[in-house]
């Protein structure tokens, strides 16, 4: 059975895959990258649907299935116990592939707009649907694409989703510090981002209607993206509610520009949103939270992190966001 | 001129390399993997040197030069400005190389028990030099062995110092984790664990006099490794004064075990020490802290991170460290 555990210094949660438990030796032959032979698993997948959508579309344009080799499974109750002075909770979550499109395309970038779309409000109808369980703190909708990404099938265009029972360490850190600036300032911290931004111009890579897609200041990752919805709002699911067309408007434009112009990287994009802040009733749950403003982060996968920027969490940028701004401004498509 | 950048939410400084801007298609270029061909330059180095050592030993047996390729440089006076939300200093710092070996030998694996020990008094010396700038807070010594580790120059053995005006965001949380134990125990994190580890054995990969080497409890990575003091100080060179010798003799061990066992692989390790707590008469410092605990990270990197990790700050450790502590054990050296 695997279990998370807690780091017992910074407080971040591991999953401990026993279930996947190998010698080393097994794990290694395991790296290798596998190509899609034209035998494609998700092209002809017969796995259950847990969603299909559009609802009654025969066409089965996207489609949600349990993951084929999930990192979290809730086929029990969940629970803490105590190790010593570590903590550990047992693997109570879901983990969800998105096969985006019936068609063997490999990039969302080659997606046609209506079907981003589709891909969105999918995501959404999942959120909703997760944050029904009171034992779940958090559903984080994310892709892997190409093998620099995490991704070992390469072919057929699909993303994921995992709920957890416990609240993800990156998301604490952000919560917290926006959190810290609004407790100071009374204003949400991405508001006031977008509004310098919008009026410095220098990092942004395209605006829309509804979105903003920006070269962040201080960027962990060389290309990194942050696309932000104008609206405030902490949750993805309710937030994007009527945006779901600009938003799709704006992911193929930052996705084809990235194809464009660094040459078909590999990238992640991972939604940001606020963690379930569950009632006292159990099922019911509240978007409070003037203080936190979903987002969705798009990182290409250009460099290696050196030894340096692991040990010391201080990252190195061999590109100005400014300048990586206005390289993708001029990336025509 | 550089400059660090402070992400805005999460607190993170980010080095910004305007020095090496480029267009990205030159980036790309420099990211091809440099051989040596015979005609090492570490071999042969005849850069100015910041240290020598042992000192007055003609064999130049280690060598401390500036790097080449400075990400920080301390040409000006520390200053720190803002920019509307955002917060930037200049590039207040050093970088230095430490070359390991007058032999052109590329594993510090392979470097005599002797030799590695002059490498960790020499990283000792410079700790304490550079303490003495009252604008430093933090000196990080680390390795990068290898390509996937973030070595471009493979083929001799040496590792890197900075020294920053900075707290970097990983010693940030860190010692906040460290201290808000101590502050409910009143004893150490990192002693509590090693007697707990050193009582459950089944972490353990090598004990010395002085030093334990273990698979941590919730490891971020597949073979991560920590190696601890039992003798609790906060302060790397402080801390290792008469232990040297028995640093040398586990670093050998590890160093060995996973290029045994492993085949060779790319690695980091990271010295993990206080931050300088400069006193009021501003080159004095203290280092207190009964809260924290210094010890060196070791990590292979064997896995890509993929984007569910990076974005959630949530990590997955396809073997149980107990398996890896086992394995590790287990190969003869």
């Amino acid at each position: 059975m695997p279990e998370l555990r807690k780091d017992p210094v910074i407080g971040r949660w591991v999953i401990i895959a026993t279930e996947r438990a190998r010698r080393p030796g097994v794990f290694f032959d395991s790296q290798k990258n596998i190509f899609d032979s034209g035998d494609c698993s998700f092209c002809h997948n017969q796995d259950p649907q847990i969603l299909s959508y559009p609802q009654g579309d025969l066409a089965h344009r996207v489609k949600v299935v349990q993951s084929g080799t999930p990192l979290l499974l809730n086929d029990g109750k969940f629970h803490r116990k105590g190790h010593g002075l570590y903590d550990v909770v047992n693997d109570y979550g879901t983990h969800e592939v998105v096969i985006e499109t019936p068609d063997h395309i490999a990039n969302m970038a080659d997606l046609s707009q209506d079907q981003i779309r589709l891909v969105f409000e999918t995501y959404a109808i999942r959120y909703n649907e997760l944050a029904k369980d009171p034992s779940f703190q958090y559903v984080i909708a994310y892709k892997n694409y190409g093998w620099a990404a995490g991704s070992r099938r390469i072919g057929h265009s699909r993303s994921q989703i995992i709920a957890t029972s416990v609240n993800p360490f990156s998301a604490k850190q952000k919560l917290d510090g926006a959190k810290k600036y609004y407790n100071y300032r009374e204003r949400c911290l991405y508001c006031d981002m977008i509004q310098q931004e919008l009026e410095a111009k220098v990092r942004i890579i395209a605006e829309t209607e509804h979105f903003v897609a920006m070269s962040p200041f201080a960027p962990r990752f060389v290309f990194e993206i942050w696309i932000l919805p104008k609206k405030h709002d902490c949750d993805f699911a309710k937030g994007v509610v009527g945006q779901e067309h600009d938003l799709a408007k704006m992911m193929k434009i930052v996705l084809t520009k990235l194809k464009v112009g660094l040459d078909d990287p590999a990238y992640n994009y991972v939604i940001q949103s606020a963690p379930f802040r569950h009632g006292n009733t159990g099922t019911k749950w509240k978007t409070l939270a003037d203080d936190y403003h979903w987002h969705i982060e798009v990182s290409p996968r250009l460099t290696r992190v050196a030894g340096f920027e692991k040990g010391s969490g201080f990252y190195i940028s061999s590109i100005p966001p400014e300048n990586v701004a206005e390289f993708l401004r001029e990336v025509q498509i």
